[in-house]
């Protein structure tokens, strides 16, 4: 996601300059010599986005302190990518504006990602960040290809809200602006249990309007624990609530989905996990899904039935039943 | 659809008299002597469901009143289905209680399957019906087979959408109730112009993130229209709404998707129709979408490229580069 983002902004006629880190430096000069990646076909990253594995020559890409700083980092390495990063911007003399683009929730502390940044560069005495998000149905493999895609771009920030669509609208990706980052965050991390879930109807045939009842009733709850925590409800029927979800639960390379699968075909949680060789985010965030639920007082049934068959042994097909034999009630959204 | 509904109805422990009326004899005695339909795998229709081509038989199934009348006729003969029944129901001394399961709206005059019941039955001097609606993500052949579903009942009468609620919920189908059969109707109506959308995204081979935005794009504006008409936006947000546009656009044998799918692989729509000799619901409703836009007021950018490729010739690849090219703003939902 990182590789294609930079790539875009590298390539805008506005010739922004970009430069890109990485965790290792083995990593960056394979990417500086080949600009391509195993995961992305067809994707070359131009040769002006600048691939280093340090954090001064990252943060600074033209030599003074980066105007919007990306952050594309899995959630459970965000604060310690931060921690490391951030010692170089100490002599900032105005806030980082910093975009994250990761989804999921820290399982320590179920923070979200731009919490998370806030909270890691608050340690190191930095400057609070001026914080937006960047989300959307993005499948990286498509936008390599530079098939059609939607994201929005959402901040408390009005300017850096407006700066990331510029940065990161083409031709072939159209980018909304938003005001509600918090939603987009709890949206992007609650989608990989609903997706589990898609993928244990697949793995038991359960078919279309089964899959397409939970993709409904999934927004609808992750929706109610999002509005409990601040969110705006809007947001969950935008492109990165419901169109996220739809691309989680449909799209067949979607890992959360697979693991699903797996279960529904009767798999171990232990085996699936072993056999990919894959971080399934959805296994994790089911957990702290099911903590922020009990915590907020919002019933979540498809959420805590997910986490009943990855963590207390339920099976998926009792779980199906358990679900459909609820007692009948008025259909609730947000 | 309606062969499903009879056979749940008649299926409960309550032992309802459920009589179905077909619109020709030869249809009710072929079904009455198989009790099978050829495009429901798996499915038999108890022999307690009385299968008739008369309107008094079947209105008045153990003899007196029905209780309540399901409405299964395509929308676009649903007046003429009630003019002809409805003359035997004008000695009922109360008023009839009429579930409508189409989805659409009538060609002639953009009205909802229950206003067309009601403007029938007026026309009857028949007592104004109580109707209600009956939808959800429903493919009739996974319903054959008794694979997990969900619907919902909707009606002003809260009674009829209890009553319906109670009929139709069974060990594999869930049915909530809820208030608004007119924003219903209207996601029902509108969702066959997004799926023909979803299919050319199909046809054209423009991937999974392309595809979910439409969903969550194409959700925002029914449900801007929905509203403009009068309807709650939450619907649009349920299992007739949501869940109902995932399956429609996702499952690979609707056929408004497929028509769709012809169309982005250069096929034209004339001859799609003509080779598949299927109706293809969407087409006619893309034209009443776009009335309906322009006399609420409601900008409806995908629909109104549905239409255009569907009725004035836009090549399907411009319709999408107009709607990834239009202005950059912020996202909207209802």
């Amino acid at each position: 996601m990182g590789l294609v983002l930079a790539a875009i902004a590298a390539s805008q006629d506005a010739g922004h300059s970009v430069a890109m880190w990485c965790h290792d430096p083995a990593s960056a000069d394979a990417i500086t010599q080949t600009r391509r990646s195993p995961r992305l076909e067809h994707f070359v990253l131009p040769e002006s986005v600048r691939v280093t594995a340090e954090a001064k020559q990252a943060l600074h890409p033209d030599g003074k302190a980066a105007d919007i700083v990306l952050s594309a980092a899995p959630t459970q390495f965000t604060r310690g990518v931060w921690e490391r990063l951030s010692p170089v911007m100490a002599d900032w003399t105005r806030r980082p504006r910093i975009v994250s683009v990761s989804k999921g929730f820290e399982s320590a502390t179920h923070q979200t990602p731009t919490a998370i940044i806030a909270s890691a560069l608050e340690g190191e005495g930095i400057d609070r960040p001026v914080v937006g998000v960047l989300s959307g149905p993005t499948i990286a493999g498509e936008l390599g290809k530079q098939l059609p895609a939607t994201m929005i771009a959402a901040s408390g920030d009005a300017g850096l809200a407006a700066v990331t669509q510029e940065l990161f609208t083409t031709s072939w990706m159209r980018v909304y602006t938003g005001t509600d980052p918090l939603g987009v965050e709890v949206a992007g991390a609650c989608k990989n249990v609903i997706a589990i879930a898609a993928g244990i109807l697949d793995g038991l045939r359960a078919g279309y309007n089964a899959k397409s009842a939970l993709l409904a009733r999934g927004l609808a709850e992750i929706t109610r624990l999002g509005v409990a925590m601040g969110a705006n409800a809007d947001t969950f029927f935008g492109v990165a609530g419901a169109g996220d979800l739809a691309t989680t639960c449909f799209s067949p390379e979607g890992r959360n989905r697979n693991c699903g699968e797996s279960l529904g075909k009767g798999m171990t949680l232990a085996d699936h996990l072993e056999r990919t060789q894959s971080v399934v985010e959805g296994v994790a965030t089911a957990r702290c899904v099911a903590a922020l639920s009990a915590q907020y007082g919002v019933d979540m049934p498809i959420c805590a039935t997910v986490n009943a068959v990855l963590h207390e042994g339920l099976e998926p097909i009792e779980g199906i039943q358990l679900l459909m034999t609820r007692p009948p009630k008025a259909e609730e959204i947000g």
